[in-house]
């Protein structure tokens, strides 16, 4: 049964991405201290049996939730090790090495991917003027084909995927990293909320949220 | 009126616009003797009122086009003074100076920016098992507020508009440019080819399409 959703509807869902990567920004300065950039550097769709090859070979670190409210499905954030290195020494200011994470670089590593995933959740929830609720999500190091495997068990295979490509640039470091982001919604509960969604509506929201910020990042 | 589309057949957008990326790399070697790379770096989804503001401002050089046959709409290519430059150089071997370029300058980026266009349009065709009719583009310099109004006038303002952000890197020299595309379809139209669209069967060409090129690009 097709799920249908008006075409032209589809600078939402762009709009909807853009609200979670400034909402992750600002998580980070809150929650974290860290001062960031948060860019989207490319979105595209793709079906769920193409999400590991999207994923990139070998081992990757992953932190991947189920969302229990609409938009439901799963969202899964990808990083290499090059990636978690920076971002634990980043936080702990202890440097990593030969690649080794020790305890309290995974602690640091956990907490930047819970303000990371509940920053880009609520972003996005917040945009929809609702809540989203979500479990914590639990960082592991795995085969991109275990990650597909495990975290796209329970998605239909017909289902669309978003993926994104994000730049988190630090302000004081010359430092920045990427993430490989997923988002699996359940279509039809995806499109119930886009097609809810009034274009006119969101576009006053960038208004009044550049009009408080003083900036236009968008 | 809403225009429907299947959400799950999204995925299918960004397989057309992968495929026209590839025969421009095609055209740009059996036409030009060219051997690069082209790449998207990032497909977004934007209305036509945000098109002016997607094409950076100031001064751009511009190829534009309507399209006469299904999807209709418009094409548009803008790049800078400095990719034109580049462009020019790489063309013609002469030495562009103080930004001006003379005629022989100018017939070259009118020849590739014809290339560049008809080798996007035919591979989406091609895809589509088509032909798309187009016009030859006019290449001009002008102010991008002029260029929107100028190529947008004929479109609904409730199109959907597909921004592309896309790179030539070129093989033997260490020099890449980057190209904004702008396509406008009229979303109706294209609403309806991508309905016809099977996933299956476009997946099935770009198997064939690896085998008999001993790549896979995508």
């Amino acid at each position: 049964m097709p799920i249908l959703v008006d075409i032209r509807k589809l600078t939402i869902i762009g709009k909807l991405i853009q609200h979670g990567a400034k909402n992750v920004a600002s998580s980070l300065s809150t929650m974290a201290g860290i001062e960031a950039d948060v860019q989207i550097k490319s979105l595209s769709f793709v079906e769920p049996s193409d999400i590991e090859n999207e994923m990139g070979s070998g081992e990757m670190y992953h932190a991947s939730i189920r969302l229990t409210e609409p938009p439901y499905g799963v969202f899964v954030m990808t990083f290499d090790d090059q990636t978690a290195a920076t971002i634990a020494e980043e936080m702990t200011g202890q440097p990593v090495e030969d690649g080794a994470l020790n305890q309290m670089h995974q602690s640091a590593l956990q907490e930047i991917c819970n303000i990371l995933t509940s920053g880009f959740i609520d972003g996005i929830a917040n945009t929809l003027e609702t809540t989203i609720d979500m479990e914590t999500p639990t960082v592991e190091r795995e085969h991109t084909s275990e990650i597909a495997e495990s975290t796209l068990s329970h998605i239909r295979m017909d289902s669309l995927s978003i993926v994104l490509d994000t730049v988190v640039d630090l302000a004081e470091q010359d430092t920045e990293f990427q993430l490989h982001i997923f988002l699996v919604p359940d279509p039809g509960s995806f499109v119930n909320i886009i097609d809810k969604l009034d274009i006119e509506e969101i576009k006053n929201k960038d208004s009044l949220a550049e009009f408080y910020e003083g900036e236009s990042t968008f």
